[in-house]
């Protein structure tokens, strides 16, 4: 059995230190014209494509492929009650957490007689994407499904893959169900993406496509925006920092790291820390517990890309807002300090009681972050995503005689003489 | 000379008007590949492909592509001071109606002890791209400069390509220096984008990239995407829509149509009414102003995608909200029951004195817009374009022991061992 243990670096300065914060690179050209081959498939021939994708990629034949209503009722019945209590009690701390972010518009008048102001408006049609695999992903239905109720979006439909017997784990559609899921079709993989791009037969169209996936799927979210569809975020490999110091518990500390680690082989943990004697103590823990996990062939993978570096505090606020990490775990004796300085991050955990797992599953955060550095540009799933702001805007006669002139000037030094005309006829108009 | 007139449909049902609202479609093979070659120069060869894609597509030579404070300074002294007037006016209007969007961030409870909140941090780095060509689009720069400097940007650099003479127009380099911009570089074109999202020698990569520009520009926006770099969002061409009634002055309508027929050859301009003889009306003061504009020629282009459709309010309705447009533009009797029920546009003007250059240049709403159907997901720029939000959390010791059992539950059941085990050490040395 392989040792489980994260290299330490000693880091004094940050150029030092930048070349193990670069994430790994993937070549993607192989992905990308398998995807655009289903696309235009799909795009072609609807229906017909998805169905024959679905028997080459998920084995098994599907004629309808959307769950029907007595599926969703039987699953309810399958699913432990406890399970189901944990479900609604994640539920409600999601909505709870989503609904306070629930913008209103805002309304003023920039100059006498110009009022402006605000709508947020709910995007009507939304796709979740919920990854199939051993395990059923309930909880990113949660996370995807939740905001879209709270945003009151038309319609959302739920892509999943089907399992070679044709079924869809019970509970995804207990969570769908809960959340108000209109519609939950068994189409995974870049095909689902490709129906909710184009719409076929018997799946319309979304205006923007939500969930993870692997790396067909994420290429095909990308090729989904050059159709004019909107997504969620650009994914890549989930990750944590960890910055925490001699009163963390190393325990507490390795547990959180190995939770990163058993994602998968490409995920990332790195921990930093001002006291070497920690970061050791954390590597012993953290062989201790590896033991204890069944997915420890994939921890044995990702460990690989883990690693843990000492330096002084002000160094370690300097690198986690250089690598900007999705999840951002925080377990010193001055942790307001490295809160106020840190720029950049997905979703930040603090203190000794707050695991990265709470906001994966129930304190009521979003767990759709993103990877990769995106932090820098991105944020995470939260209720904006499923709106859209319109503005409106009403002058009043004074108003237009105030700031028609402006207009006029500015557009004919812009040389578009038809925009100052729209003002002129209307001050014209006046006299 | 052609005659400027619009084509008149009658419409009594969504289905059959539907063929005209879909938008022209672009075969953007060639561009792709192009772009894709330049990106590859840039990235390998940076500054010295920047000089010679430079040389090649604008016809000078630059060697040093940032302006000076010097040309800064002297841009001031060569504009008209009513100008200058107009910028400053138009510059405040745009700040109030931005500054108001300013979000805060939300806290809140979820569970006892499960506290959750949010913050709202500035991008750090952001990049603006501003079109060359025979027209000095400062009113750009505003648009996209202001939110910046309100959401307080760290950094943003703006790009726009050098004339022949090797200048840029003093209008974009004084509205750049009223705005906080501190860096203007004569890079145009796809190899600006290129050299914001790969960085060269001279030029440091942004996070975020925005702006207008040429199809060149948009695809390299599009593959800008790709390498992790955001952007504000998608674009096609400029469109307008207008529903208006016999309350409504023709002449005003007319003036609304030119100044977005003017933009370019591929605009579009539809005009919804539910009186045929109105519609004939504007035709009529069409023809005429047109007379007078010095981008006839455009116009004359432009007016081919342009059309106005007769038929009841309710199915007006349907028509806006299916064709999503970029600019509404409402001028009836009953502008609040058309406001209540679009779903889907950019920016709404209202009422008779309120003409869509307005919002182009000077009311305080943004003119950067989501257009060709994207106002379904997407919004204009606003303050949240310059921004993202980081999710918090922090969790009592008898919070989680409320909510660490919900947890494992879930984790378990999505088969995470490490993800439960990392509640389950901090819940059993709390024993």
């Amino acid at each position: 059995m392989k040792a489980v243990k994260m290299k330490i670096h000693q880091a004094d300065s940050l150029l030092r230190i930048t070349e193990y914060l670069s994430r790994p690179s993937f070549d993607k050209s192989d992905v990308t014209g398998i995807v655009k081959k289903i696309f235009d498939q799909v795009k072609s021939r609807g229906d017909i494509a998805v169905r024959e994708l679905t028997l080459q990629f998920d084995k098994v034949e599907i004629n309808d492929f959307q769950v029907s209503p007595q599926e969703i009722a039987e699953a309810e019945k399958l699913l432990d009650s406890s399970l189901k209590t944990a479900i609604l009690q994640a539920k409600e701390n999601i909505y709870t957490f989503h609904k306070a972010q629930m913008p209103n518009g805002i309304s003023i008048e920039t100059m006498p007689g110009v009022n402006c102001w605000t709508k947020w408006v709910a995007i009507d049609e939304i796709g979740i994407y919920i990854p199939g695999g051993t395990a059923p992903l309930f909880s990113t239905v949660l996370m995807l499904a939740v905001p879209a109720m709270i945003g009151a979006c038309n319609r959302v439909a739920l892509f999943t893959p089907p399992g070679q017997d044709g079924s869809v784990h019970p509970a995804i559609l207990y969570a769908a169900d809960i959340c108000g899921v209109q519609e939950v079709y068994k189409i995974g993989g870049a095909q689902a993406i490709a129906a909710m791009t184009f719409g076929t037969e018997k799946v319309r169209r979304v205006n923007k496509i939500f969930g993870p996936g692997n790396s067909f799927v994420t290429e095909a979210k990308m090729q989904a925006i050059q159709q004019g569809v909107a997504i969620d975020l650009p994914a890549g490999p989930s990750e944590v920092m960890i910055i925490a110091d001699n009163t963390a518990d190393p325990v507490a500390v390795a547990a959180d790291l190995l939770a990163q680690l058993e994602h998968g082989a490409d995920s990332q943990a790195i921990l930093l820390t001002n006291d070497s004697k920690f970061a050791s103590a954390v590597n012993e823990e953290f062989q201790h517990l590896s033991l204890l996990l069944s997915r420890r062939n994939i921890i044995e993978k990702s460990i690989e890309n883990s690693f843990s570096i000492v330096a002084k505090n002000d160094l370690i606020i300097e690198i986690a807002n250089e690598y900007a990490p999705e999840h951002l775990i925080i377990q010193t004796n001055q942790n307001d300090y490295f809160m106020e300085h840190i720029r950049h991050a997905g979703s930040v955990f603090i203190g000794p009681w707050t695991p990265e797992s709470a906001g994966d599953y129930a304190s009521g955060t979003n767990h759709t972050l993103p990877t990769y550095g995106f932090a820098r540009a991105w944020s995470g799933v939260n209720i904006f995503s499923y709106l859209k702001q319109i503005t409106y805007q009403e002058i009043s006669r004074a108003g237009l005689e105030a700031l028609g002139p402006v207009i006029e000037t500015m557009a004919k030094a812009e040389m578009l003489d038809a925009h100052a005309m729209s003002v002129s006829v209307r001050l014209n108009s006046m006299k």
